[in-house]
């Protein structure tokens, strides 16, 4: 491969094709971590574009289309708050807020470009033009417990689920343990544990969607006092953009109801809403036709977590190949994956790559 | 009266009987505050007793018995972790533990008794020999809603409450609020939401008895993560034992069961179980009748606060009348009472108090 940093700090190596020009299919991940991180979330989807490569090079196997292998920079967002960012200028959105985020010591991203090198009026150039680019498949450990409880190595992604993510407030006035009756009381920590018990039945009542409450604090906190208020986080996440709003909807009329049976006040703050990200279904169905051709049955998944491909699909058609990770665990030194399991990604994506007609399009 | 501040530094005044000597009734409350305090918790019942013997002394009335008017000090335990510490000395049960006590900057409650003048190893002396002591009525705001709800100016307190606490823990593994379907989660928030509804159906099910979810937290705390953990704190009480001990146990039971079906580990830790304090049934009878007396009909209540009656009660019987409050509010500068409400109470415990015959006991 020629290989180079590009104006936004992305590795990127370009395999060329047969004739030498012409589009180029998209294959990576990215190489940055949250901190405390396992080895596999990024850099497993980068060295398994790099083995297809380089098992290309080993028989001088020249291809219809030309590959492009990347490592983009900052998906994580660890230093600063822009998640997705070299794969944003790759689509050409990277913007102001991208330069202007600062980490915790105050230094912006235009500056922290400087420092590496990198000239940061140069980064547009960094976009790559949609006719150039086939689609973009990346490999990445599935950081859910799915394909484990599935006994399968690995999976092919339908989409990146929508996300909406509130903060939600019960109040009422915080009162003395001991001298309010309990048929007196309009206790905002009960009507939250019944707000949450909603938040799940109503997720489970979908398939493909799930809600989480992360967030939960009683204040003032105190043993012998009825709480006054209780601030909980709730994040619904579906493949679907429908399912999503409606559910959100759904929890947020029970919270009122629950609110108005005990007396206390409610309040809902969205602070995110993202659609969902659908997968090209040309390439779920040459995923899926590698996986088969390999004699497994290929197992279609939603990713409830983010990845590069969400800002990849404003340039391109989008494919994710899942691989099973112990447990589910990630974003911990404990993530953990089986060779063998990769090995079946590699084939996988390697069978992908080599089944390109010349001038093939992922959406013909 | 003749006054006095006594070795551990409650003021106490007497006033003698007609004999000039015998057994006396206490009559009082404290005089410190929490912090951020409201006027009448404590000061109220000192000024009520005070009152009534300024109504005795202006017609130059000797009652049959002696009465002693005290204004504890260190109800609250606001400075030390050490509530109860002035009618602790009173009951003869003032010790190391209250001594060796300190306040935030390192002060212990010995060296702060000789900063006022006082000779701590004088405290043995403040104690009150049962043989003396006739009974201890208080008169102190409610601190809680119920006489508001009732309609009624004041109320006759049965006994006060025992109290169990204990920290509870749910446990599972932080994880991904996206990757993990609803159907693989074993969610220790979701356990804990159950149990507080538990614990309000329990104490719903028995009459005077409280139970109260006060501190709740949810670990690690991060909007887009699992909870791995909650820890949060009960709080039962009740009028009887008995029925306080059954809700506790059956609370527990309903933790281990919830946790069991959900998957996740649970531990009850208890931190606090005292017994509750009954008043004397003689005295509840003479307050009901000096009620009655004023045309109201007594409404009998128990205390789910603590007060000094608690250590008082390991001296000598005693007795309660509630006046009511504001809301129930207390604990904040917001605490209010109606002065026609104090008129009441300071009537009925004029009455009581000229009712006693010569060498009568509260307990017969």
């Amino acid at each position: 491969m020629s290989a180079r940093i590009d104006e936004v700090g992305n590795v990127i190596g370009k395999y060329a094709s047969q004739s030498g020009n012409g589009p180029y299919l998209m294959l990576g991940s990215h190489f940055d971590s949250v901190i405390d991180a396992g080895k596999y979330d990024g850099p497993l989807g980068v060295i398994t574009a790099i083995d297809c490569v380089a098992r290309l090079k080993e028989v001088n196997k020249r291809l219809p289309i030309g590959l492009e292998v990347v490592a983009f920079g900052d998906e994580e967002g660890t230093r600063f708050a822009t998640a997705l960012a070299g794969s944003s200028a790759i689509t050409g959105s990277f913007g102001d807020a991208h330069f202007n985020a600062k980490d915790s010591h105050g230094i912006s991203v235009e500056e922290a470009l400087k420092h590496f090198g990198l000239d940061p009026s140069k980064v547009p150039h960094a976009a790559h033009s949609s006719t150039d680019v086939i689609g973009y498949v990346e490999v990445h450990i599935e950081q859910g417990p799915v394909l484990e409880a599935e006994s399968k190595p690995v999976g092919v992604v339908t989409g990146i689920f929508g996300q909406t993510r509130a903060k939600v407030t019960f109040k009422g006035a915080p009162n003395h343990a001991g001298t309010v009756p309990m048929r007196l009381r309009h206790d905002p920590l009960l009507a939250a544990c019944e707000f949450c018990l909603v938040v799940e039945r109503v997720a489970k009542s979908h398939s493909d969607t799930v809600a989480t409450v992360g967030q939960f604090l009683a204040l003032p906190g105190a043993m012998n006092i009825i709480p006054g208020a209780v601030e909980l986080s709730i994040d619904v996440r579906s493949a679907l953009d429908g399912v999503r709003t409606s559910c959100f909807d759904e929890i947020v009329a029970s919270g009122q109801s629950i609110a108005r049976k005990r007396g206390v006040e409610f309040d809902a703050k969205k602070l995110i809403d993202l659609n969902a990200c659908p997968c090209s279904p040309v390439l779920v169905e040459k995923i899926s036709s590698a996986i088969q051709s390999l004699g497994e049955r290929p197992l279609l998944m939603p990713s409830g977590a983010g990845h590069d491909g969400m800002a990849m699909s404003k340039l391109t058609d989008i494919g994710m190949i899942f691989v099973r990770c112990d447990r589910g665990i990630s974003h911990s030194p404990e993530e953990s994956v089986k060779i063998e399991d990769v090995s079946v990604a590699a084939e996988v994506m390697y069978k992908l790559i080599c089944d390109y007609a010349p001038g093939e399009k992922s959406v013909p």
